[in-house]
């Protein structure tokens, strides 16, 4: 169960100029490594995300030490991420320090499409003024990110203060009614601040894909890294 | 089924210092009857709460029109209510329109206790500069009542701007995942402000009992009412 | 409890270059025609949505006779809506007929601020040849909006056909485990296509608000409508 | 609490024409090596499944070596599965990779009763393209076996290519809203294509079964295997 | 929004052999119709489900008096069934009086195609006598429907009897935590009896179609029937 | 749909010693009347459940004036109850006046089947006293059935100072988390008080059929009454 | 936080003629022995549930070798228990091997307050026979005891084949939607079969106290054992 | 990401006169000390909450030894807590032994801010004597917090018996239908008693600080501490 397991999207790039990325937390070390194998044999990079530091452990010395592994985000990138754009279209806001994770799987993934981006973290409403001295400054992105558990209030208050796309991701920080992020993302749901969108619990890497895709997609670049899901 | 089937509280007074409210939803117009005559040959004063216009519509004409009846928040009060204190003491902070009705349910049993309270609406977090410029105005008051739906970030921006005790009344306003107040509930109690309560979805009349207690109680009178629930 | 119960957000519409829309659903007959006069008599133009035929047959009659009102989306416009742009940069699409009338709220949103869009209805997956033969047309366009209730499907389907923003919006199509749409929701929210985004179940309103956020927002125009939720 | 806590159902074979698995995940290795002991004392085959590497190692080293063990299904063979038919009657579609452990299991089920089976992996709808290719070949099982997890869309657009019976498998592959298979099984019950059917969450040894008893059951045989679960 | 807003999937019948069925519950009077006349004007037949006797009376009389209704089922037929096959091989089996209109649906479903069936009702497991005294009976067919609310121990005790394919269809009969069938489904799915399949809940409708995939689809026919969902 | 969708249970009462009671909340009024007449056929008593008042209209006049019907617990009696036992042994609580229709059910029931009951009502523990003062004659019976909506704390404080048979029935009654008796069922089931047992929300027959259980059951009569589920 | 943290419940034997027993899962080992000490003090006898293994090991050696305890059932008696009654009046089945500790719990509770029990294992209903040829034996116990998991079909069945009182146990036995044991429990509160009562999952221990609660209770006895929960 | 991922809410102690704690469970060691380095430099005094003993042992060793920890509570205190005021106006009441770490983590949290609180350990409703006996004294505290799992039956009776402001905490404890505090937390909402508030689960920080904001707030104090979330 390895290179028979996986079919990676070859066509994705051009169809979607999005990269396929590895989402590693149901796959066996085993089959993690054929993925890279496989990418390697074709010359392209590849983004891996939910990495965590036991699976990483798992991969042959070689290809470990290859990867550009960051512990926080658990994200890799194995060769090479496309080339860094000029301008910074992309804010990333975090409500709490337990949120930055996932803000940081977002910033990861737009910077191996080529996208940079802008943090400001812990800015969450129980201290209202930390965002209000901000908020002329986030008005000029065009999207705006916003990583947030709990209650998540942070993303309606946002949203009613800026005019750019607003992609809330829920977190999974918290407890009791928190509920895993459930609270979070059915709040972000049912936001009284207009037009606010948002994605899967924890999903920073889909943040960072409705970015790209809201800011036209990243330009086509010919060997493109692909992936399995 | 009538007379038999309650048991009022006739205690509760002396022991609370909170009049019992006849909760009018789950019961006919002929036990609301039953339970006013018992009222009235006691002399005793009586809030009803959940009245809707049908179940008024059902009472004996002379009752019906010896109620003080207030549409909006479905609740009456028979006989006197307890005289206005000088001060008042409690502020009832609304998200949006559609929040009216819970927050004058609050108001009506506060003022059938004794209690005056301050109304202000529709200030949810959309339009932020509509609290911002109340905040010093709240900062007064010793209990804040806040009565928001959907995503219920209002709670959660007063908590953390003002310190006395705040009293969160989730409401059953929105769709979908609004889930008839379970997502502003949820919000509520995940709030990233500290020290934040809450009561039952739409339960206004809870909140202003809560609100009672912490200011200390109403003060004891004679031959006082009671109810059923 | 109608002039005293509302509060418009006045500047919504400098900070978001976004309208405010009334949310008629939670409202009685007398808030609205108050809020249509308070418009009215500052000269705004208004949108209406969840405006239902009881609520519309409940206001003064030449309130209900100026609106233009639709009855499928039952939305209302009050005045005149904003100057319609050159290009049509938006795609609306729905798996099934059940779906249209939140396919409907989102143009008829769009149309309002002043964007023209395309529908493209009952095209969902189980005659897959009804989709395929249009992504050529759908890879055209800049944001995509996809109703879809029961199993959603649809937006997978599309996100991995055309690299725009999608912007999903779950219906309530469906009965029994489909759940008022909550299964759809969740559905979009585990899609395995790439940075699809989504918003609460039949708010199509909302999915229109998100595609002109990421199309730059709306031109600003003086003496702009505002609304209440 | 070993021999005394098990009774086979030693009537299965003739009534269903199914032979009983042993379903390992809430038994001791105690208990596990009873059942073997008795089988082995009565000459049956035994098919064992979610027997996790831990419980393996529990059992007693003749046991352990004598089972023909598959460790990505966690199944387990003991003695000789029934000889295999002709003819391949079912296919087994997968989503994703990490989907493979669910289909395993209803390939080596199938197997033991003595049905071949084709597997066919990482065909998911957000690259539709992987999928189109083979439907021609689908098309001539009169069985598919579709296992998906998170959004679970592709079996709604495999039943709307297919005619045979689709059986659905939902597995817990994904994240938050994923909730551990839920959406997926909501997601197929919810399905828009005609007359799919479904099992239990990761249950492919159920899809198995349900398949054989659409081909009219295996064959009859003499002294053949049961089991407790 | 009639003729636009539909498009039937003319091509089903040759991919399927099932006919497509016009469900009706989230449609207008106007809406069905319309594609009525759609059906007429192609010479086509059409199965209509969910059209409660409110929408049946709004539609336009030739149509209402032209149609087979079945107020059981809330089912009709406009234009001719397929011909009637030869043999009986579905049998339907209901737990109580009140799963007869779901098991009608399927009855009605494969009559339309060309299928007969066998009802048995009111053999509910409290008195299991019913049951077991017909037991070979039921064992003589290839596919039993099972319909099942509250408890939904009737399919897991069928499934243990007899080794033809079983198709379970919860049923919303019940109250309180029967939760409009979502216990009958989840034990169902849960179900000790191996390899029982399931569909949605309430779903006579995909239980007969997915007797008809098993069974090995319906001869095709020219001119057929088409739908839209 | 009437004669040929029914199946009594003839044999329930030498098996169980307790009638079979019809359930009518899912029954059209002819299917009643076919079951009604069946027993009338046949000199059989019948009780009727969950009869609403718009069903018992449509029942044929001869019928309905032959019942003996309750309106406050929706129950019918066919014929003639058993006779009564010389000693009463179940006492039956309620918390509140809105949970006297679900006492009222259990207390119709068990006069049916032969068996007195004593109610005591509206002695829920926000006012304890009312509770307290009742304890020792509560000692006195073998068996005590609690009927509690909204928290359901009742059977948990009786559960501790009574040692006979404590069946706690949730009811519906209460409202936001209240959610329809959910709250009450799991506050039961989760109770501190050591023994207590439960059964489904608002099931007043199936408490009194679990006292007639626990009590012995009911003696047997020849030529008794049966009925559908 | 040892002897500061519990206060037993000194008069629960007098008042319910039950024992306290102590749960453990929540207790560290130090609060467990604490409360040993306490009970020998006294000369008390206790039985300990959900005691499991590290608990054990963490308590002190002469305490952990003074106790009778059993691995399957997690508990533990501390001193001697009641004596046993001469007829054994309880019986109890188990629909599977995995259902057993929870049995084993019922029956060692009802031991130790003086209580045999007849265990019927394996018996659920996908091989009814098992069950059948044991229904004369059931019929003769006044208290039927029934745990099971899955979809919990067997209480069902026995409920109606047996008169006595059945308890059903619903066990967290099963994957999926069997929701640690939710959908059992919810399984046997909307059974067809009248009269069964339950309690909440696992709760071994509960049901063998309602059995004695329903057999009249145990003999008092001086210096009885006491616990807290 | 140490520094850079928090933002001290300096200015709460101003608005709110309450400190802001640090929320320990979802941040790393390197994060924890980062702030307390922060602290330290600022010569603040910091509450930790959620501190397990991994997470302390994670610290470095001069920051573990200066930290006053109780491993009940997991709350640890670096520097001054604020002087204790005169008089104990708060009583924390627990229905059990395993409900003593949320109260203890209140009575820390009051203890840090200035306040003393009285501790009245398992007084749960199954001994209602242990309750009963100490009503007056709880009938002098102008608030009282009472920390409950399971069923919450006791804050409903404490509501019913006490005049102040009752402060409910559910807790986690319990097993099955507890659902980790859920039904605790729905009970209490629900709650026959009026003006009961309630917090989040196990949240006994959040009910201190509510304690404190009923009571007035604490005294200001210069150089204050503050934290992140």
């Amino acid at each position: 169960m390895t290179a028979n397991d996986f079919l990676l999207d070859a066509r994705r790039d051009e169809r979607l100029r999005l990269s396929e990325a590895i989402f590693c937390s149901g796959k066996s070390p085993a089959q993690i490594a054929a993925i890279i194998d496989h990418a390697e044999a074709r010359g392209l990079s590849l983004l891996l995300t939910r990495l965590d530091e036991a699976r990483l452990a798992g991969l042959p010395p070689q290809q470990r030490h290859a990867l550009d592994y960051d512990a926080v985000s658990r994200t890799a990138i194995w060769g090479q991420p496309h080339p860094l754009g000029s301008e910074t279209r992309v804010a990333i806001v975090t409500a709490g320090t337990s949120d930055v994770p996932v803000a940081r799987e977002a910033a990861r993934t737009l910077r191996f499409e080529g996208f940079g981006s802008e943090e400001i973290v812990d800015v969450g409403v129980a201290g209202l003024w930390r965002l209000l001295r901000r908020v002329e400054e986030l008005q000029r992105f065009p999207v705006v990110i916003v990583a947030a558990g709990m209650d998540a209030a942070l993303p309606s208050v946002v949203g009613g203060l800026v005019g750019g796309l607003v992609i809330a991701v829920p977190t999974s920080v918290g407890y009791g009614v928190a509920a895993g992020g459930q609270t979070a993302l059915n709040a972000i749901l049912a936001s009284c601040a207009p037009g606010i969108v948002t994605v899967n619990i924890d999903n920073g890497y889909g943040a960072a894909c409705a970015a790209i895709r809201a800011l036209g997609g990243r330009p086509a670049r010919q060997g493109d890294q692909h992936g399995t899901s």
